[in-house]
């Protein structure tokens, strides 16, 4: 069986050609254009898909992971983020009338696509349950339970990111106080880095790329290469991460964790501190098998994972 | 339908006879005389159930509320707190030797079995998904979605009461720091009263009960007599409860919360500040239609939910 996945971005649009069994079998991108309006980015997904298709590919749908809220039937795009003029857009039957009516088009959240790519082909695929969470500019994850995205109840579940650990900290990007984006989001944490630094005078990162131009890929390449100062500031950021992940395992028995996004490039040098703190932010009882590791699939996932929306809509019918 | 529910406590076994359209029909309760051992406590069980069975009486099961952990298959209770000599006791085993092989027999923890019992014939019988918290000598709850329990990989899930709001808080019963239990717990809000009364000189809390003396109960009742001291307390409580929620809504998109146990009958004195304060805690697409709902069945809510384990389990068992 074979679908198309799209990771629907504010600057790039990136499908691939999904193999269920084999995973990618060709990719291509093209730039959103968003500023050019709606019409635009549609005639860009359908340029894009059509170039992904030979004369004898059979695919069964197009699966698209987009930013914003999706409807319950997965087939609306809500309000997305960066994209003008969108409001509320029926994918589904934009796509069926451009691309062909029998294709089965399911839209996502880009987080859970994401998740779902980790879920069937990356880092979690001997997991039934796990949680996501993705370091970039914000935190955003995903919950996936028994191999399928917990949605909850209008389709909005898995905001990792803004779950407080501080009720009087700082405010994240949203707004609220305290939350895990609050202290390992990109902006957060280079303030952070900037301070604790301090008590690095011989950190390297003084010289290059210098502290004001610091981000999360300077630290961790730092770090990576054995500076002091930026392996203490992920020691941090990595202490802050269990203590989320702790009330997370006490809510919800899930006891997988899959780290993601720019600053899990730093693998162990940020998971190791997470793990030796989390079971101090667990109950007794579920303290056994945390498992914390590291998602290498990196962009790939999500064009995997819109893919697997197509994939699992048909295995559902089939079981029916 | 009827089943038999039993509410198995440290000090006494309740039991009920539930028709399942009408709830209560007959209840019954006898002490649970734990350190007599475990076979003393199952003769305890079977005399209480035998003496809620008249001779026209048919029963599909008998479905358990125990403290502890169950195992997945809902027939174990593993470790169960206050009962010496358990261990892991298979009571689907035992409870159809002693009462009859062809009766279906459930074990379910004690605060996801209340939980049942609200979503069936309490305060959430309207809604799909909820949380429960229910406010007692520590803070447990439990998750429902889609009217049933949310038990995550191994049935532990749903400790709303040690999920951190503050890292660096002091520590709950079971020692996570800055737990919602750890500041809504009996004791730690009677703690925590008696600090804040020093701002309220005039509170009637000092003459009855006095400080020594205050209990969540006398607190509550203060509040609901009008003590401003005692209704700041709540205030404050009801702003760490708001704290949690927030977070809660945000990772699993569950709108609406019932409020259980002690403190609750404090009802809108403790529920309106965290009703306030919730919206802050939340990313803004999520802030719509939270709903906080007080539980007023107390006691019943054990045995009517441990009665829904059998009603469940043979509605899924038609469905097939």
């Amino acid at each position: 069986m074979q679908a198309i996945g799209i990771d629907l971005g504010g600057t790039y649009i990136k499908a691939a050609l999904v193999h269920k069994a084999f995973g990618l079998v060709r990719t291509n991108s093209v730039e959103t254009g968003a500023d050019k309006g709606k019409e635009h980015v549609l005639n860009q997904i359908e340029e894009v898909v059509k170039s992904l298709m030979r004369r004898r590919d059979r695919i069964s749908g197009v699966g698209i992971g987009a930013p914003g809220s999706i409807d319950m039937d997965r087939k609306m795009i809500i309000k997305p983020a960066n994209m003008p003029g969108w409001d509320v857009v029926d994918m589904r039957k934009i796509l069926k009338k451009r691309l062909g009516k029998r294709l089965n088009i399911f839209v996502e959240n880009d987080a859970n696509a994401a998740a779902l790519g980790s879920a069937r082909y990356g880092a979690a695929r001997n997991y039934d349950h796990f949680i996501m969470v993705t370091l970039g500019t914000g935190v955003g994850g995903a919950i996936v339970f028994n191999k399928r995205i917990f949605r909850g109840s209008t389709g909005a579940a898995g905001e990792v990111g803004h779950v407080t650990i501080n009720y009087a900290g700082p405010p994240d990007l949203t707004g609220v106080n305290g939350a895990i984006e609050a202290y390992l989001g990109q902006r957060f944490l280079v303030g952070h880095a900037r301070e604790h630094l301090e008590d690095f005078p011989e950190s390297t990162l003084y010289v290059s790329p210098g502290l004001e131009n610091l981000t999360p890929a300077t630290i961790t390449d730092a770090a990576l290469n054995g500076d002091p100062g930026a392996i203490s500031v992920l020691e941090w950021a990595g202490r802050k991460l269990g203590c989320f992940l702790g009330g997370v395992v006490n809510l919800l028995d899930i006891r997988t964790i899959v780290i993601g996004g720019g600053v899990s490039k730093a693998g162990d040098l940020l998971l190791k501190p997470a793990r030796e703190i989390i079971p101090s932010y667990i109950v007794p009882g579920m303290q056994e098998n945390v498992v914390l590791v590291q998602e290498t699939l990196g962009n790939e996932a999500g064009m995997l994972g819109a893919a697997c929306l197509v994939f699992d809509q048909l295995d559902d019918q089939n079981q029916k």
